[in-house]
């Protein structure tokens, strides 16, 4: 997608500190971390929202949830926790429309710290 | 698992108001929702967390989101927007050792308003 901040990002036009990438899906560090460990998996296809999301892109979402566990590994947090959120629409607080979830960890993100 | 509330939700052990079920998955209403809408959905089978899914529960983890997406839209929030979000350890503030995906929304969910 020519104006899609994340399409440009898979495509090299934006640089980014990418720390995996696959057939199906890329996973890059967020400019705005939240907590000492944020990661954006994304999948390679333009998919604006989850709301575009068709049944024969279960593998795909599927991939995103098992990529963010394994980085979760490579980061160091597996065991400490993390969280994994996806946002849609404008309720959700989704800013980028490229479907994007968030791997956030590295810090205690209970209900009382930082509630949904 | 004989001592999971949830396996119990799943066995008919515990009653729930459940909105959805198939070979895979199940989603019922959580007892204490933080928003208008907020749903679990998880897995039949048995996992503990996210830390222990492997690389051919892909499609599970995928229909976790396949089916969140499908609730949205019967619940109608898929336009007004919505959060999908998975716990992880303590970090993460998971406070049931079976992986539930937390849908929720009906109300602003925004950064300000509910922080990460």
């Amino acid at each position: 997608m020519k104006d899609c901040l994340f399409c440009k990002i898979i495509n090299g036009d934006i640089s980014a500190e990418i720390l995996y990438k696959d057939d199906l899906v890329i996973a890059f560090t967020d400019t705005h971390p939240l907590a000492p460990v944020h990661i954006l998996v994304i999948p390679k296809e333009h998919i604006a929202s989850l709301n575009d999301v068709t049944d024969s892109q279960g593998d795909v979402m599927g991939a995103l949830i098992v990529v963010a566990k394994k980085l979760a590994q490579e980061q160091d947090i597996a065991q400490s926790g993390y969280k994994l959120l996806i946002r849609t629409g404008d309720d959700g607080g989704q800013e980028v429309q490229h479907i994007h979830l968030h791997l956030i960890g590295g810090a205690p993100l209970t209900e009382n710290i930082h509630p949904v």
